[in-house]
Order: structure tokens, then C-alpha cells, then sequence
């Protein structure tokens, strides 16, 4: 593209590297700051460079937090005996969202992956084993990826978890709310099978 | 949404500012960023701030540029007796890519819109008005947007430009090539048929 000016070039180039933003979104984006008041750029560099600079994550759960302990650790209303694992923050959000939990979190910062070369010691496994070792846990419910790395990662802390006399559980794979059977996959339409319940009568 | 912090939530609020990103892009924008090298984050609000701060416009033409006055217009390979008028400096990127033009341009900055507002003394009527007046122009091309509003400018324009003894085209509408007429809306049917061309033999 043939760019009018090299500060336009620059910041299309970077707002371009950003995740599902494409060169053409990021021109349309350029060009609406330039229309809007000058605050408006700012306020948003600001954020953002504060974000990345300022950021903590909670020394209990690891997930993003404003201080040391993030609140839902800090939050003595919450379960303290059932402690749900996930990969990321992202996914802590996308639970309480649910309304659904009401227990603790533990935020593994990703999931074993030898082709990634990503192995336990790079995840947060051994503050979580310390923390079941620690606390009054009862279960550990794993919400993790539905993948090969996820599985595995499920399978290792599933056996680690157990030998400490404590159950496992992980959240239900099968057809989502309101999928229809015709274009579920065979390998979720299989195990949905496998995994059936009987229905209360 | 519950965020898990403040510096996180600011981040998202600023970025769904943005045309055509929504809170969860945006989420997911500012997820990415955490995990990237802070340099990146850096480098963006630095190109940002840079754009916002430090863009000039083009002194004859309007367009967004880098000196005083901008490269289309500083070419003198370009033929300086065609003028294509546009409503902003994208228009003009568009036109360029299609590499089918090599004259100059005219960044009118928007329409003339009653509704909101925008009369004539809001646009670069008059510059244009008096670039025609003093440089060799033989012929005005209005590339502005098929609305109500766009044709009101160029009607406007045209009688203007006519005034000064110069010719006054508008670039073709109609079906868009690959179109298919079944898709086509009813006005743009219509005009097209009105507007037909005989085929070269």
C-alpha cells in the first residue's frame, strides 16, 4: 500500500501486529484518531504502556491482579476448598462470567507441550501442588483446553493431585447449548456418547 | 464484564474505543500485549502519540503528509491540469492503488451535510476554487460518495467548478465488477441501465 506519510506507515504497521486486526482495519483506525481529539490517542498509549508496565500477577493463583493477592483469593466469601485450574486469566474471566463458581482459581500459564518444549517446570504445577499441600483443598477441577497438550496436562496433574488423597474432577466436554447433532464433530459427538447421563426422573 | 484489574479494564475500555473493535477483541488485544515483549506495547503507544502529535496536513491538497506540502503534489511527472476531488486522504490511497490515475488531488474533508451541520465554508471549497482559478486545471473529476449528501456536494461543486470554464466529470457507478445484477440494489440497477455505454465494436 502506498502509505501519504511515514507516521501514518508506522502506526498502520504497528496497529497491524496486533492479534485478528488486518493492515486494512488498521488504517481504518489510524485515520478515525486522526479525526478524533488528540486526548483520545493518548489516553489510549497511556493505558496501555501503564498496563504493560504496571501489571502484577497474584503470588496464590497467578492470575492478573491490581496488588500481591488478586481479590477472588483475597474473597473469604468464596469456597476455599474446591480450586479450579485453568491455562490463562482469559479463562478465569470467562468462569465468573458464568455465575456459575464460586470456589478458587490457579492459573497454570499455559499446558505441557514437548513440541513447544513447555514442560511442568514451566508452568505453575509445583505453587499448585504446595497450595493443595497447604490448604483445605477437597477438589480440584480441571477446566483446561480440550486438545492434545490439554489432555495431557489434565492426565499429569490428575495423577500428581491424587496422590495427595485429593479428587479430581474436570468440566464436561460434549454438544454445546444449542448446537445441533448434524454439525458436531464425530470426536465430541463420540464422547458425548461415552459420557452420557441418565436423566433425572 | 469483571475484570481482574484496573489496568487491565482501563486498557480494554480504551482500545473498544476503536472503530470496529468490540470489549472481547479487545480483550483479547490487551491479552496478547501481556503476554508480548513490552517493547511492542512500547512501540505502538510511541507510534501512536508520534502519529497523533506530529501529522501534517498537505498545504495545497489537503491530504495527510509528511512536510508542508506532500508528495503527489511535489511530482511533476504527475499531470498537473487533472484534479480529482475526494472527501478524505483515504479516498485517496484507494485511488492510488488502483494505479488508473496519475493526476492531483483535493481532500475536501467530508460533505456538505445540513443535518449535521456541514455547510460549504466547513470544506476546502474555496483552496479549491482558487487552485483552479490560478493553476492550468482542465478538468475536475468529483470521486465523492454515492449519498444524498455527496451528491448535494457535487452538484454544488459542479456549478462552481462550470463557473470557471473548466470541465466537470464524476467517476462511473453502477454494478461492481463480478457483481451480479440479482444482487444488485434497484438504484444502482436503474442508474446503470440509464447511464449505459455503447459497447466498443
Amino acid at each position: 500500500m502506498n502509505f501519504p506519510s511515514k507516521l501514518v506507515e508506522r502506526a498502520v504497521e504497528q496497529v497491524s501486529r496486533l492479534p485478528s486486526i488486518g493492515p486494512k482495519s488498521a488504517l481504518r483506525i489510524v485515520m478515525q484518531l486522526l479525526k478524533a481529539d488528540p486526548s483520545q490517542t493518548d489516553e489510549l498509549a497511556e493505558a496501555l504502556r501503564d498496563l504493560r508496565h504496571n501489571i502484577q500477577y497474584c503470588q496464590k493463583c497467578h492470575a492478573i491482579s491490581d496488588g500481591p493477592v488478586c481479590n477472588t483469593c483475597l474473597d473469604v466469601r468464596r469456597e476455599q476448598s474446591v480450586i479450579c485450574v485453568v491455562e490463562q486469566t482469559r479463562d478465569v474471566l470467562a468462569i465468573e462470567n458464568t455465575n456459575q463458581y464460586k470456589g478458587l482459581y490457579h492459573v497454570l500459564g499455559g499446558v505441557i507441550s514437548p513440541i513447544e518444549g513447555i514442560g511442568p517446570s514451566d508452568l505453575y504445577i509445583a505453587s499448585l501442588l504446595s497450595r493443595i499441600a497447604q490448604e483445605e483443598v477437597k477438589e480440584v477441577i480441571l477446566a483446561l483446553s480440550t486438545t492434545m497438550e490439554g489432555d495431557t496436562t489434565a492426565f499429569y496433574l490428575a495423577k500428581k493431585i491424587r496422590e495427595q488423597g485429593v479428587k479430581v474432577s474436570t468440566i464436561a466436554r460434549g454438544i454445546p447449548m444449542g448446537g445441533e447433532l448434524e454439525y458436531a464433530d464425530e470426536l465430541t459427538l463420540g464422547r458425548s456418547i461415552m459420557t452420557r447421563r441418565e436423566l433425572d426422573s
